[in-house]
């Protein structure tokens, strides 16, 4: 009886310990890039396959790639708002689409690229526009212009290839500047709210809030997606988690030393409360922090002076294109990425090249593989 | 006799049928790129050179190469006002003899391409100055402006020919607005215009009037040339039609579209009838159909693309420029038709080299064999 | 008696001759590029070494390269303004400091190409500064902005670098755009003057003074170092010269062209004063004739070329930039200069490689071993 108890309780004990192996091993799954996925993904219907490449294209925004962060995020927007949330699983399905039937890549499409760009775009001229939410005439400026973006990122990887950087958000930057210039502020079909640039003087002059400025940088990471609520944010950086610990911590970081650069200046209180000085920082941060370069202290040191550029940046371009009424969008944060990834001398070294970019954790573990295979590739190549 | 008259009638068909084949021979002779000219040309004084040249500079302004084009533009010209005419003739000879001064590459000079961005500066210096008409002085920043069209085209070159792109009219629309700049509207010497961005609102709304906006769409057309009349906008389509049907088409669908953008986005009325809205259309339509991609269902889809790109991204640009009084001129054009040359995916196939492009008609028919070509070259260069 | 005379007559005859032999030997020593005190440097404390490297550094700034030359500069710095001058001072330090911990190439370094930018922002930032000289917050800016050239620089010249072009004071035009963006005018910290535009129109038009604008064509030397006192301009001049005299003549003729230019659009009187409208012309002037051009009289025809266009086209920049209350800086001579290198043609060959580039008497003697070593160059990066 007793024997077999403890038989009893040894099974148990190990089927539980088995069971959270298993379940440890299913999360470790579903962690980093979820590369095993897109075996299983092979002989599956259209609309799956679209479906995943939709997700990883979600989170290519955060410069992520795993289609379970994708399905967070985009339960975040509906959160948020179900408008944008419509708005922003159009844009992706239609660009993608775009990719698809324009012949671009395979690969470039599967792995989200010609997605993210489009959702963005979709986002912002929700946000923007001041017709409200279910403004259905938004549909046809929100798939033409996400459409568009699979052209210019098709004819930006031309010229960017050049120097082995990536296109980036280059074409959501521009497609949303010129929809902003083109329909203007009274445009009597798709009238859109003029941007405030930070640096406007405040009416009445009131006492900044600590709290507010510290709920302000989470609230930085949700800007991304153009999302100002807190719940959605925390969800939204949430998602950045399970793709990379090291990825969240430096989004939070990055928003935080936007949040400074943003006090430093004494820009609009708005602006700190609701993140918009974090964003630009979160994204420099992020770029460098892990992703494109091989994570060690020096490279910290250089996420957190781009996350300081990319937020000093943002503040000057809100400026200048707040004069006409536009927003700087992640235009800063994208320079500054560009500039850093352009970087030579020492730190060039832990640059990773374009192609081998994953998840920062796997970029670290086979940074000494990498390192060996650049060597062999910049060889051959040279000929 | 009824012999004689039978072989009369026979002999005088027979001279008419040889006739009328000697005449379209002569026609087939005078339309697409005119090459043999050139033969014909070589030993000639250098005056008639330089003619034959700057009138193959004119068309290359609507993206031809046909010297009796050029001449029935240039007659076009002067029937719109001899004022521009004349300016239009001192800026394409200036900046071609620069180009022959600076020693620039004699097939490129001989091709005319050294001659159209010069005379592009000045028809707009002098469309945009508030002087009227038979200002002398005037001369003076036009033959300025033409000569810097060259040293700007050969800079530009030696960048874009990185990858394959033409330089286009970035010269002509880089230095008409730094001419329009540097004077300012009140200039003492030399004042000009303001421009009308095309979102500014009317002061008195009238009603749209249908026939005036289809008139546009010729017009749009001849507005290439920054001119504003039927006659000789039809005459300018006329010349296309000489060197290309297909340009021709194309022309007239681009600047069509381009109104029909203009109309989507409540343009002020006057850009839509004096067929502003519709060249930027119009340019970008052409260089996609036919010109720089081999014709087929696919591309002629990609210049209808091209042509609604186009005139989105002008009237963004014209609001942005219109802040402070500038016009957006061809940039809108020049930056889509850069963009779709750029493009990878299963379009670039259809992309024929710069080196290559001829008349539409004459891509098409040669596309087999350029692509052979094209395949031989691109393994000779790789290595 | 009178033998001995003769004999101490020509030993002492003698001697001065050797002795003012030896002043010319140790003159010529000091002039031109001194490359021969990098060698004598080699061993020396690393605090001596950043000394020679900043003051190298200066001299960059108007396209010279010489140690004497930049403490002649730095003293003209302090004589106008001590602040001023500690400021630049501070700037060349923080910028070269970084560009070693950075890792950046030794020789650029050495060769003071990381201290210029660095130099010219703290310049910049002192003179928009309107809290008055001695503020000592402005360190902050001062510091951060030198650092972020380095930056700038590095990223910049990998871009750059495919068409052999130099970086020049992009990263200073660049920098000093955003830093006065993300203060704006009425910044509580960091406050600044908006500059005016030269096509502003005077209150109470005053009668031009000749006496005053001829005064202005050596002042157009100084304002590259923002510096508008007339002795130390004239100083600075003479740095030049002790560097290359002929750079000096075209530093003096580059000034009076853009002073001409300056007249010839009727900018404000002030700016000609000032030498403001000399500036731009003085640099393009200096930068196409001798120094990255072989001379003769074609490229001194270019670099006249150049001058009027880098003045123009300031003239254009300032009028626009000057509408959000920006100062066009350096960025037509940058543009222009950049432009002239990268022409094609007959000019091309007069071009020496930047790795080559060194005092303008020094390129015109070499010019024909770089002439065969560019060749045998071109031959081996060619394969």
């Amino acid at each position: 009886m007793w024997m077999e108890t403890k038989t009893d309780v040894e099974e148990a004990s190990r089927s539980r310990a088995s069971l959270s192996r298993r379940v440890l091993n299913t999360l470790l799954l579903c962690t980093g890039d979820m590369e095993c996925l897109d075996e299983y993904m092979q002989d599956k219907s259209f609309v799956l396959q679209l479906g995943v490449w939709g997700l990883r294209g979600v989170t290519r925004v955060i410069l992520a790639n795993n289609p379970l962060s994708g399905a967070l995020i985009l339960v975040a927007l509906y959160w948020a708002s179900p408008w944008q949330g419509l708005l922003g699983t159009l844009g992706i399905l239609v660009s993608t689409l775009t990719a698809v039937i324009m012949g671009q890549d395979s690969a470039e499409v599967s792995g989200g690229l010609h997605g993210f760009n489009g959702m963005l775009v979709s986002l912002l001229i929700g946000v923007f526009s001041s017709t409200g939410d279910w403004y259905w005439w938004l549909l046809l400026p929100v798939c033409l212009g996400s459409a568009t973006c699979v052209f210019l990122f098709s004819g930006l990887s031309s010229v960017l290839d050049r120097w082995d950087l990536p296109v980036a958000v280059f074409p959501f930057n521009i497609i949303i500047i010129l929809y902003l210039l083109c329909t203007g502020q009274d445009n009597p079909y798709f009238p859109h709210h003029a941007a405030t640039p930070p640096g406007a003087l405040e009416l009445n002059g009131t006492k900044l809030i600590a709290t507010e400025v510290i709920r302000g940088i989470p609230l930085g990471v949700g800007q991304i997606f153009a999302c100002g609520a807190l719940g959605p944010s925390l969800l939204i950086l949430g998602a950045v988690l399970l793709y990379s610990p090291l990825l969240a911590v430096h989004a939070l970081l990055g928003s935080a030393i936007g949040t400074l650069a943003g006090l430093s200046m004494a820009v609009r209180h708005d602006s700190l409360y609701l993140g918009l000085s974090g964003f630009n920082g979160a994204l420099g941060c992020m770029a460098i922090g892990g992703l494109f370069f091989a994570i060690s202290w020096k490279t910290h040191l250089l996420a957190i002076a781009s996350a300081f550029l990319s937020a000093y940046a943002d503040i000057a371009l809100s400026n200048l294109l707040g004069t006409v009424g536009l927003p700087a969008c992640s235009w800063a944060a994208t320079l500054t990425a560009t500039l850093m990834l352009l970087l030579t001398g020492s730190l060039a070294a832990y640059r990773i090249p374009i192609g081998q970019v994953r998840a920062p954790e796997h970029n670290l573990r086979s940074r000494s593989q990498w390192a060996a295979g650049n060597t062999a590739e910049r060889e051959s190549t040279d000929v």
